[in-house]
C-alpha cells in the first residue's frame, strides 16, 4: 500500500520522505494498514515557504473571509463525522458515543464556530485609537503558526482543526499542522475536509497544511526557524521543553500545554458531611476517558483521620470495581507503568491497581496510590511526577500546617479544585489554602472537579509553568485564546488611508469594540 | 566614606557586601565619591523573601490603594526634583534642561498617575464573566517583579520609579530594584522618596526593594527563583539574554528591551519634494540624547540616486557641524568604538565622526556611515550591530528590489518608519514595504522619526526579537504594559463571597470596563 500524501502548498503530494510508521488500534494492538511519512527536512522548509506566501497573500483581508473559511470547515466536518468518528474510535481507543460523536466532535465545530464569529466581529484584537495623538494599535497577525496537536484529543486540539488552529486562523495566520502520529489518518480525513473548506472560500495555496511526523532535530528546526510566527503545543513535557528551548532562543512565542496533576483539596468539613459522594465524584473525574485529559485530578489533599480513611478505601473499592478503557497507545501505557514505579519508589503506597492489564486491548488497572505528607514534603518534585492516565495519589497530610507548605512545594498546574464544608466551617482554612494555591494555578475551582472545560470567553486553560510557558495565556476560551496568535502592531501617524481597517476612524462593523482614548466603544472615532 | 546601605524588608540596612563601585562623572570622568555595595546572594535571597511575604499581604487589596501609593511617590519624587535632577546630570552627563527637568521627570511622574489612575479604575484586568457557566476570570498579580533599569533614562525607566516599576505595583506587585550601576546615588534618592511613599500609604515592609549590583551569577539565580513572578529588563543584549535564557528554562516571563536600530526608509518622492528637511530632520532625532535612545535611528536606507547622495552629503556635514554631548558612561563610548569598528570591518564606510573625542568628556565623534545595498544583502547581521550613541548607517540600495530584499534581512525591532511622498509617487512602493516590515517591528510611522515615546494607551513600545522577548507586550502604554505583570486568574463556581470583588457580580466601582457574556460593560453582573 503506498504512503499517505501531504498537504504542501496548495495540494496532496507524495511526500520525499524515505521513512514511514503506521499507528495502531490500541483495543486490539493491531498495526492498521495505512502507511505514513516522516518528511524529512526539504519538506518540512517547502511548507514554512507556502505558509509565509500566504499570509502575505492574506494581508489586509477582513475578518469575515477567516470566518467564512473556519465556518465552512466546521460545516465539511459535521458532514463527514460518521467516518471520522469511526477512524478515531479505531485509532485512539476513545467510545464513539458519547465521547467521541457527542462531546468532542461538537465541541470542536463549536470551537470553529466561535473562532469565525470572534474572527468577524474583529474586537479580539483590542483596537486602540488616542485621536490627539493619532496613534493607533491592534493585534494584527504574528505570521505561520504552527500546531502540535496531542494524543489525547483527536479532534479538539487536532493541528488541523483543534482550538490552536481555530484561534491561530482567527487571527489571520496560516496554520502548518503536525499531526499526531497516534491518529494520523483520522488527522488525514479531518485536513481533507478543512482544506476542502479553505479551497472553497478561497484561502490562498499555503493557508493550510499538513505534515504527519519530523525527526526531533527537525522539529527543533521548525520551531526556531525565522519564517515561523509562532507555536501552539500540546503534548508531553520532555519534546515540549526541546521545542521552547528551541523557540525561546530566537524569541518565538511558544504556547505549549506540557503537563498538569491538577491538585484537589478534600477540606475535612466537605469529607464529613459528603464523604461517599465526593468519592464519587471524584472517581468519575479521574477516570474518565480513562484518565487521559489535561486536567485530570492526579493528585489529592485529605487532612489524615479515621473520615478521611474512609474515604481513601471508599475511592479504592470504587476504583478496583470500575470498569477500564483502553488507552490511547504504548506510549500512555510505558508512561503510566514508569510513572506509578517512580511514585512507588518515592515512597508511596498502592491502595488498588498499579499494573498493566494482560490481553489484546493496551490498558492499566484503574491506580490509587496514597503518601504522607511529610514523605510528599521529601520527594516533593518526584511524588508530582504526572502518570497520564486513569492514576491519582492521595496525599494524607498531618495538620493544616503541613498542608500549606505541601502547597508551597506544587509546581504550576492548569487548576486546583477546593472542596470544603457548604456550612462554612472550612472557611478559614479555604483562606489560606487559597492564597497560596491561586499563585500556583491557572483555574480555581470550588466544589467541583476540574475535568470540564467550557469553551467561554472566561475560560483559562492555561496557568504557570510547567503547566503550560507563560501564565497570561489560555489555550480554551475565546477572545482570550486568539491572542496568542497575535502581534502588537502601532500605527503612528500613518496615513488615514494606510491603516487597517479596524483602525481607521469609521468602526468597520458598527459593532466591534475599540477602545478610543481611553474607553471601551462601538462607535466611529 | 561608608558604603550606601540597600533597602531590603522594609528598612535601608548596611550592606553584607565585601565588593563595592562607584560610579563617574562622564563629563570629567572624576570618580563619584558614594560607594555603592554589589549585594551578595544572600542579600537577594533576603530580599525575595521579604517580596514574597509582601506579595501575599497585599493579596486582595483595591487597586486604589496601589493607586494612592503610586500617586504619592509622583508627589514625592517632584517634591524632590531639584536634588535628583543635579544628581542624575553628574552621574548621566545628560542635560538639565529640558531633558531632565523638563522632559523625563515630568514623563516619570505622569507615569506614575497613569499607573495609579489605572490601578484604581481596574479596567486593565479584563475582567470577564460568564452568567450561564458561572466562570469569571481577571488577570490579577504575578509575584514579585524584578526590575532591571538601563542607563539612558535614569528616571522614566528606572527600577524603582520608572515604566515597569510603575505597571508591576499597578497589578499589585511588589517590586525588587536592581539600580543602573553608572546613577546609583540618583537611584538611591529616588528610592528614598518611594520608599518614604510606601510607608505613607501603608504599604507592606516588602513591597519597594533596592539593590544596586550583584555578580552576572546572581542575576541569573535571581531571574531564575521559583519566588520570583517575573523580569522587566531594560539594558544590553549580552546580559538580557543571558537573563532570559534563565528566566526562560523555568517558564518565567522576561519582558526585556534589548536593542533597536530603527530603520528609516527614505523614498525617493520624499526625498525630492523635500530632501533638506528631511536631513535636518534625521540629524536632529538622530543626535538627540547623543543618540542614546531605544527608538534612535541607527539604520537608514535610500535607493541611490543624485538626489539620495546629495542628502547623505547633506546629512554628513549637519553631523560634522553639530555639537556632541557627553555619553553615559565609558561602557558606551567602548560599545560605540567596537560597533563603528564591526561595522567598517563589514564594508561600511565612514562618512563623518568614527572616533573618540580626546579631552576630559566621555565622548564620540558624530559619525555617519554608508554602505552599498549589495554589501548589506552580504553582511546583513554584522552590518546590523547596535552602536548604540550619536552614529547611524545610511544604505544605499540600487532599486527597489534590492530594499525589498534587505527588509527580508531585518531583524526585528521597535520601530520603522517610512517617509515617502506627500503627493502620492510613492504609493506603491510604500505598499510593498510595509508589507514585508510590518512583521519585524512593533510600531510603524509614516513621514516622522521614532525617537518619540507617547505614553498613550496605543503606545508600542515592544517589537519581534531582538527587540524584545515575545512580540505581543509592550513596555510603554497603559494598561497594555501593566498585562505584562498580571497572571490569568481564572474563578469556576467559585462561591460569590471568596471572589476577588472586580469580578463579583456588583461592579466595584461603577465605571470599570467589564466583558459580560461577551459584550464590554460598565454595569453590574
Amino acid at each position: 500500500m503506498s504512503t499517505a500524501p501531504v498537504l504542501v502548498n496548495g495540494h496532496w503530494v507524495a511526500s520525499s520522505a524515505t521513512q514511514t510508521f503506521r499507528a495502531i488500534n490500541p483495543k486490539t494492538r493491531e498495526v492498521l494498514s495505512s502507511e505514513f511519512p516522516i518528511s524529512p527536512w526539504s519538506e518540512v522548509e517547502q511548507v514554512l515557504v507556502a505558509a509565509t506566501k500566504a499570509s502575505f497573500a492574506v494581508n489586509g483581508w477582513s475578518g469575515s473571509r477567516f470566518g467564512d473559511f473556519l465556518d465552512q470547515a466546521a460545516i465539511r466536518i459535521t458532514g463527514r463525522a460518521e467516518e471520522i468518528v469511526a477512524k478515531a474510535h479505531e485509532e485512539t481507543g476513545l467510545p464513539v458515543s458519547p465521547r467521541l460523536k457527542d462531546v468532542e466532535l461538537p465541541r470542536t465545530t463549536n470551537q470553529l464556530h466561535q473562532a469565525a464569529l470572534a474572527a468577524r466581529d474583529g474586537s479580539w484584537s483590542m483596537a486602540t485609537i488616542d485621536r490627539k495623538t493619532n496613534i493607533r494599535s491592534l493585534f494584527g497577525p504574528i505570521g505561520p503558526v504552527a500546531v502540535f496537536g496531542p494524543n489525547n484529543f483527536p479532534f479538539a486540539y487536532n493541528g488541523i482543526c483543534g482550538g490552536d488552529f481555530a484561534t491561530a486562523v482567527a487571527a489571520g495566520n496560516p496554520v502548518i499542522a503536525k499531526a499526531h502520529s497516534s491518529h494520523p489518518e483520522t488527522s488525514r480525513l479531518l485536513a481533507e475536509e478543512v482544506f476542502a473548506a479553505a479551497q472553497e472560500t478561497g484561502m490562498p495555496a499555503g493557508f493550510v497544511q499538513m505534515i504527519y511526523r519530523t525527526s526531533h532535530e527537525d522539529g527543533v528546526k521548525l520551531a526556531s526557524h525565522p519564517l515561523l510566527g509562532a507555536i501552539g503545543y500540546t503534548g508531553g513535557r520532555g519534546a515540549g521543553l526541546k521545542l521552547k528551548v528551541a523557540a525561546d532562543s530566537v524569541g518565538k512565542p511558544f504556547y505549549a500545554e506540557l503537563s498538569s496533576i491538577n491538585p484537589v483539596f478534600l477540606l475535612p468539613g466537605a469529607i464529613a458531611e459528603r464523604g461517599s459522594d465526593l468519592a464519587a465524584e471524584f472517581t468519575t473525574s479521574c477516570l474518565m476517558g480513562c484518565g487521559q485529559f489535561c486536567t485530570n485530578p492526579g493528585l489529592v489533599f485529605v487532612i489524615d483521620s479515621a473520615a478521611s480513611q474512609a474515604f481513601v478505601a471508599d475511592v479504592a473499592s470504587r476504583f478496583h470495581a470500575a470498569p477500564t478503557g483502553p488507552l490511547l497507545g504504548e506510549a500512555v501505557l510505558t508512561g503510566l507503568v514508569n510513572g506509578v514505579e517512580t511514585l512507588v519508589r518515592s515512597g508511596a503506597e498502592l491502595r488498588c491497581g498499579g499494573k498493566p492489564i494482560e490481553g489484546a486491548a493496551v490498558s492499566f488497572q484503574n491506580t490509587l496510590l496514597t503518601v504522607k505528607g511529610e514523605q510528599f514534603l521529601r520527594k516533593a518534585e518526584a511524588l508530582q511526577t504526572e502518570a497520564f492516565g486513569n492514576v491519582s495519589l492521595i496525599v494524607q497530610v498531618a495538620s493544616a500546617e503541613e498542608l500549606l507548605a505541601c502547597i508551597e512545594h506544587l509546581e504550576g498546574n492548569l487548576t486546583g479544585s477546593i472542596y470544603s464544608a457548604k456550612a462554612g466551617g472550612d472557611d478559614e482554612l479555604y483562606g489560606l489554602i487559597e492564597l497560596l494555591l491561586r499563585r500556583k494555578i491557572g483555574r480555581l475551582l470550588n466544589d467541583k472537579m476540574p475535568t470540564g472545560v467550557a469553551v467561554v470567553a472566561s475560560m483559562n486553560h492555561g496557568g504557570p509553568f510547567p503547566a503550560t510557558g507563560h501564565p497570561g495565556f489560555t489555550a480554551v476560551g475565546i477572545p482570550a485564546a486568539i491572542h496568542r496568535f497575535g502581534a502588537l502592531h502601532c500605527y503612528d501617524a500613518v496615513r488615514p488611508e494606510r491603516l487597517p481597517v479596524a483602525i481607521q476612524d469609521k468602526n468597520p462593523t458598527g459593532k466591534m469594540w475599540r477602545m478610543i482614548d481611553g474607553g471601551w466603544s462601538q462607535g466611529d472615532a
